[in-house]
């Protein structure tokens, strides 16, 4: 019966009907996967916007770079719970637990990262992430300086709070279009 | 390694050295659930302050009452979360998910319970239940009306109201002490 | 005229038909204050919450600790007035009064304890049950380093969470009940 | 003891050393009420920002209209407490209970004026003066009807916003100066 | 068209209606300016309230003191912004670039102070005006310290304070008045 | 003087060192402005997030739709201010003033748009906008329903959703890496 309930409030296109490009990127993800992440059918009501946006989430979190894929996962988790974005919350948890071999560290980091099995280091990276989320106006030269004690770098702070942002926009157009997490992700990597 | 981390940043008495009725409800808890729960750990370090609160706890969540069991553990669950209280939402979560025996439900209603698979009724439950834990002094005739146009008796009420406002109080202990769910409360009820 | 008014928006039961030990309770203390605080009274229509919730606020505050009785007060005064709760200000500011034997530290603690005629230790302590009180889930360890540079011991700061946390719960059953204070709170103890 | 303490956190001018018209101004008040207030010896401090500020002040509060004395001080009240100014609700709290003849009347206003002895016409006078002290930027036509509705005419809503503007001002320098109440005005009006 | 819009939600005066005082001072600043600032228009609603406000305003921006009028003009234009409020930021933003002498700093000022091309002291400055409109009851010595360490003495502090608790009033009767900034303030000091 | 400081905290890549098509786009959009804003700059420090910025921009701002060129850049200027976006109040504010051909315009809806010469129906545009950047997991079928009495389809609340939502990613960035406006933006379209 839950399956039955709209993944979005807005259109959502058959994938007969998709751009070549999209089809081809939902199929890919769909062979990896072995389902299709919503957010994917969601967004593909935009073609044009489906693009940048998938352009934009590969440049920040497929690049190479010093952040592991998983503290970039965290950076996600932790922001999009205080934004009660509950796609990327069940998504991301999931590939959290998947990406850092853990299958409690995705709640705990949603819930209160503070109180999360991860390191100073990576409580600083979060304490950073949600700073931007919430009041980048008042990001200074002294958050960088908190952050290079901790070994990042400034490329690495750029990573961080580029995450946190783009992320941002993907938690507004979710709670926006009432984007429904998959069933698959709420128990994937919990082992 | 991650069942080394301490249960508490209080001291944790060992149970042979608990008053008996303290040793006894939580043998009986472990008897029925297969592990002891941390809160009645890091509670049992002050045994006056652990009998009034299980008695709360039992008084609100175990009584007869229209709200159902599930219900009972949506407004823990939803509440919890704004109060970044990560014991709370991965316990009640656990309970919830059996309550319900939904495997999605908690982690819906944790992130953004305005998203989730309940009733508009629910809905409004929560509402009011997010609305007591936050703003409580703005609680009017108005928000009363609400409920009762949604079927929900002054008793009722008074049990949601109940609930919020003691995981209140259970949210604020949890992260001065840092109690940490066990870890089998994560994968509980998840199908 | 004022004192016609409701003491509960909810039922309040005669003292006849309570049971036994909340009768007794309220009829000791009715003779050793001279009148029956409305909190016992409003309670008193869930018997079950009645008895856990004193046996809470006794092992809290009557217990034996390095707190005076008067600062336990503090706490209540001052984060009652944050949570607009006008019972919980008006008979805790009373009974701040008289244990402090101080006829104007509850409306300085209730307004801004910042600007209050106590130490900076009890400044320091206020400010931990406000940081409780509004944003638990932020405390760590440089909290704790704070309040002991001020000589409190670790049950201390328990002590101190406690109070804030447990009057956090009084706070919103008092807004919701419309709990009224008794007129003979606010002129106790101004001497 | 505690009457040693500083009246304010900047200097205070001798009378002798004032201008002519403040002195008067403050030997008149200390003529009619037995004592000079505060705030008129931390402003003396500032002889040009005084003499406005009591034109202000007097402008607003001793002017015919339609709003009564006990009205325009239950704004003060309600808004000062919101802006934690100890000086304010103290003394403002004191004359309120003597315009309003009501001995409990303040302290309800100061915590929760939505609880407090006093008209539906009243509560919505506060509500609009809170929501001019804490965003007026989001005051629109509707709150206009609002008041209407309750009888207040287009010149009271003027002088509801005004006095809680005022005191607004009144708030932040009473805080920043550490202007103290003065003892005389807790139990003031107690009866 | 624009022009022919309303300058006040509340009646307007002629010139010929008001006291002799006020029609004089604005015929004075209408000679000197070209135009007559909508704020003196507005507030000749109340004769009395007018002379108390444009007393105090005098008081703090016209008097000698350490703050360049310049810097007076900062903390107005920081602290209206976050008060969203449109006359003040506009029209004293004409006269910050003005007596500043350059074209882009008001902008930048209103936006994010921090970024502004200012300097570390006048930041300094700008940090405690907002914490003087925002949350005036935390001020501390700590504040004072700050300040000091930048070269203000106390009594630059009381001006900074001063100003931003002033027009945290002339911002909230903007709003409420929905006083309409006059067009020639808009590109006045844009060189 | 004020140009020769930084358009960004991070390193900016000379022209001829950028990726053809990036170096590409910055040249045509210099030969059609006369300068190149400076976020072309500072983000070709990241070649594929500039390519995904951008194309994410022009499919929301560039696209047809029933929503103005001049409506969009009220959506950016009114939730940039908002969140203390420098380089985004200025530079669209310019486009907004050019757009909208009203000199005044960019001010007031930056700064309180609810008092901006604008139509009901883009006041209601701007009260999603703000909420969308706000509080998106408070939107539900009333703000939509609200919308669509204002005449806006389906298709452009998603419109006004994304371009919030992509400029709440635009705002973090620029603040993090403290993005300077092109001194041109200032005056442009004052007229």
């Amino acid at each position: 019966m839950t399956e039955a309930r709209a993944v979005s409030r807005f259109p959502v296109p058959d994938l007969a009907d998709m751009p070549d490009d999209i089809r081809s990127r939902i199929l890919a993800v769909q062979e990896k996967s072995g389902f299709i992440p919503n957010v994917f059918l969601v967004l593909a009501h935009r073609p044009d916007e489906f693009r940048a946006f998938f352009a934009y989430h590969d440049a920040l979190m497929d690049k190479p770079g010093n952040l592991t894929k998983a503290e970039r996962e965290m950076i996600v988790v932790a922001t999009s719970n205080l934004n009660q974005c509950q796609y990327c919350v069940v998504a991301h948890g999931a590939i959290l637990r998947i990406r850092a071999k853990d299958p409690l560290i995705a709640d705990q980091v949603a819930v209160n990262y503070r109180k999360a099995d991860i390191t100073d280091r990576q409580k600083a990276m979060l304490d950073f992430a949600v700073r931007v989320s919430t009041e980048a106006q008042k990001v200074s030269e002294s958050d960088f300086a908190t952050l290079k004690a901790h070994g990042f770098t400034e490329e690495d702070i750029w990573d961080i709070a580029a995450i946190s942002a783009f992320f941002g926009l993907s938690n507004r157009l979710a709670n926006v279009t009432s984007m429904r997490p998959n069933a698959e992700f709420y128990s994937m990597g919990r082992g």
